[in-house]
């Protein structure tokens, strides 16, 4: 079901400051920052590694909360900085919530929403997963291969 | 510096168990289970994604702490099971560690050492690289390609 490590979702108090570090640091490149108001979070997704055709296939995805009421906004009240999911690429979302749904998982969305980079996602219950927060992601490129 | 997402380290109690749950339900293979008693844990490594040419690229890497005196162990006594760090490929360790040690991160490890696969290794301290346990990993494929 899984082809790759998509992302790994970071929380931070400061998305300018931990962007500047990720960049000059360890030279990764900030190819989309957006806001996301459904999920409550101001992020950056910086490229971690190029695929054989030169396509970016994992990323750091720096999350800040927009208030201390949202959900990576309660994460880092409760736990600090630090990783807050992994995400997972899949070549087809649909079949994968179905599969996972049937193995038992609890789905926290049920149906796919809007993710980084045009992707179409869905997380899992960390309490299925090991204590990890697992998303599950279409990229608008696999998306656009597959239609439907 | 960093070249690609290595693995994701999850702490986990039961490493049989959850290597089934990731084989069965994720549709990952393991490619090693090592006992590493300097770093106190049993391990299997399990691979997510293929290179262009048919290499592995990417792993789940699951930890079963030896003990509860282990560091994974009092990871799990104090945050439960999940996420521990973070593996990102690098192509030159002895170069990365010089230069986020010039960066101003402090280095858990002074001198490389073995990790998963033969790999060189090397942890940051998660506290200068916000919250999250970072390890270098130089593959052996790429100790190879470069030696010294």
């Amino acid at each position: 079901m899984l082809t790759r490590i998509d992302h790994v979702g970071i929380a931070c108090r400061d998305l300018a400051a931990k962007v500047e570090f990720y960049e000059s640091v360890f030279g990764l490149t900030v190819v989309s920052m957006e806001v996301n108001e459904e999920q409550g979070v101001k992020e950056a997704m910086l490229a971690v590694a190029q695929g054989a055709h030169g396509q970016d296939v994992s990323y750091v995805q720096l999350l800040e909360p927009l208030g201390p009421e949202t959900p990576v906004g309660k994460f880092i009240a409760r736990r600090g900085e630090g990783v807050h999911h992994v995400g997972y690429g899949v070549a087809d979302l649909a079949a994968s919530m179905a599969a996972a749904e049937a193995a038992g998982l609890r789905l926290i969305d049920a149906r796919p929403r809007h993710g980084s980079l045009g992707a179409s996602i869905a997380f899992l219950h960390p309490g299925d997963v090991g204590g990890v927060l697992t998303e599950l992601v279409q990229s608008a490129r696999a998306t656009r291969a597959n239609p439907g």
